[in-house]
């Protein structure tokens, strides 16, 4: 084994969102100091030691944060490639500019997959009206036309629900590259969260079930509802795309479950929503994992020990918080945004449902 | 249920080292700023909003800080009176004054813990070497003596094998007031971490086993091995120290298990190392839930869903951690201390043993 980082070393962290501010204490619990790059608002910088307020085309502020670190990593996967060319010029970067490079770009993306032999929804590149007949004849109809770029939460996304709506699904996004994608036949959506060390070792939590509301992530309960031949293709599934990504960190795998297996709907080399139930469930939270990861350490085993739902808690709904807090066995995360605006994520609840079975 | 402080708000924490710093990011996880007061080093400046370094006697510093913050707590027992003062003329501190002044001294201790009807180690009040005598006609010999004040960690401790060593075991003590106490024959220690909120209602964690090294703590595992009935009846005492003081927050009480019940070893009124398992075993930890205490959300259950064994890493042991974390259901908590002192408190590992049972 090699050595980790020394404690006291600066981690690095790109987003000051609500995982770049449980990553940063997760990177705490690891004896570290963590240093926020984050243009805008950053809850994340109320728990790091530094927060470098610029954007992504200011050289000089990336070159400089790039120095003040030994190590950096992201919480979203957007992050224009000039930037990363400075960023990862001097400092290492986790996970790898590959692994950005496929989840940046959907067609890449589902490109990756299905060159790993991986189900995946059927799909088609469109560029511009003249490509949609064939992109159709090729994924069916219905479909969703998806920017390639930049879409999260059911953002940058239309339907066709016929032919001849199609053309105007594709002007609603406004002449982005885009990707057609057709539906896929399934009878749940799960996620596995796994991570890959430096070592090459891969551990993976159990998969859970996720359910959705207006696009976003409401709920992830573990264990999901699965046979165990699943859970294990799922696990062996994301083993598979981190290898051959040669990838350093956690990332969520979504997955659709059909009745020929399981289908890839994307992936996010990142931690994941889908995961936070794992700070009630496991030893080790993927948030520890990932920092374990890109500082070196040896990976958690993923085992866990307890049956957990997690539920977001999306605009309006924080003021539930504190009636859930009087629940047995409910734990809280609330991300101290400072607005409440309807869509956002604002903070979740892990409860705990019974011992791990 | 009154409503919590809203998120956004700021709370103070007295002290800036491994407690206030765990502290620290449990305020963040409910939503809110933390504003550390701390003169020395502070690793929990690391993941706070703000850091205020200035002495307990500088009395600006204190009102600004106090004025900063909407609600003010502590990590440890010894805060001066006079800077208590300032800090709570405007601004909400829990635990209460009477908790510190209880706490604070350990002849006030003993006597309030003796006047609930509670047993103690037999003790005296030792001003000089001429009350001695009597004090050891009271407390037997052998006997400890122990400084009323700002002792920790076996600090500030002076063990009496026989009576004609009295003086000189007083003499090391330089004069502080002191306190001498009887052994009291135990098969183990134990400790019950309890919380009280602000609407009265009491939760207590099941007690954990300690063992100590070198007078400081070692390891914590729960469950203790002790009847049932014994656990029932230290979280009962917790109860009742609680509800006498009109506590609010986590205390953490020390107990020994003799032949003829619980004896109360000694009382910290904040977060407490052998509490540190929880952040393991239960879904709302000694952080959390000293946090929603003193910020007004309902108290956690304190129910418990694994088995932890808890072991402190002091000094230079923190090498062990990368060894440690590569075994299974080990989660690592380093305090991101500058530097490595023989006995210092450098870090923990809590290790999940199954699950509860």
């Amino acid at each position: 084994m090699t050595d980790p980082l020394p404690s006291g070393a600066t981690v690095g962290i790109l987003g000051g969102g609500q995982l770049g501010r449980m990553l940063a204490m997760a990177s705490a619990r690891l004896g570290y100091r963590t240093h926020i790059f984050e243009p805008g608002a950053a809850p994340a910088a109320d728990v790091a030691h530094e927060w470098t307020q610029a954007a992504y085309d200011d050289d000089g502020a990336l070159a400089r944060f790039a120095a003040a670190c030994d190590v950096i990593t992201y919480e979203f996967e957007n992050i224009p490639a000039p930037a990363l060319d400075i960023l990862s010029a001097e400092t290492p970067l986790f996970p790898s500019r590959r692994a950005l490079e496929v989840s940046q770009d959907r067609l890449t993306e589902k490109t990756f997959l299905s060159g790993l032999n991986l189900k995946v929804a059927p799909f088609a590149a469109v560029e511009t009206a003249a490509d949609l007949p064939a992109a159709l004849a090729q994924t069916g109809v219905p479909a969703i036309l998806k920017t390639r770029r930049f879409g999260y939460d059911g953002k940058g996304q239309a339907r066709i629900k016929a032919e001849d709506e199609a053309a105007a699904a594709l002007a609603t996004l406004k002449g982005a590259p885009t990707i057609a994608e057709g539906f896929v036949d399934f009878s749940m959506e799960i996620s596995v969260i796994a991570a890959r060390g430096q070592d090459g070792a891969v551990a993976a939590y159990d998969p859970g079930q996720n359910l959705h509301r207006d696009g976003i992530l409401a709920t992830t309960t573990v264990p999901a509802p699965i046979p165990a031949s699943l859970r294990t293709d799922a696990v062996l599934l994301a083993s598979r795309i981190l290898t051959d990504l040669n990838y350093v960190g956690v990332m969520g795998v979504e997955l659709f479950v059909t009745a020929a297996g399981l289908v890839v709907n994307e992936i996010a080399p990142r931690v994941h929503n889908s995961g936070h139930w794992t700070q009630a469930g496991c030893a080790v939270d993927q948030f520890e994992q990932h920092m374990r990861a890109v500082t070196g350490w040896p990976l958690g085993d993923g085992a866990r020990h307890a049956n957990v739902t997690m539920e977001n808690l999306i605009g309006g709904e924080v003021a539930r918080a504190p009636n859930l807090a009087a629940e047995p066995g409910v734990q809280v995360h609330l991300y101290g945004k400072a607005e409440t605006r309807p869509g956002r994520k604002m903070g979740h609840v892990n409860r705990i449902t019974g011992p791990s079975g």
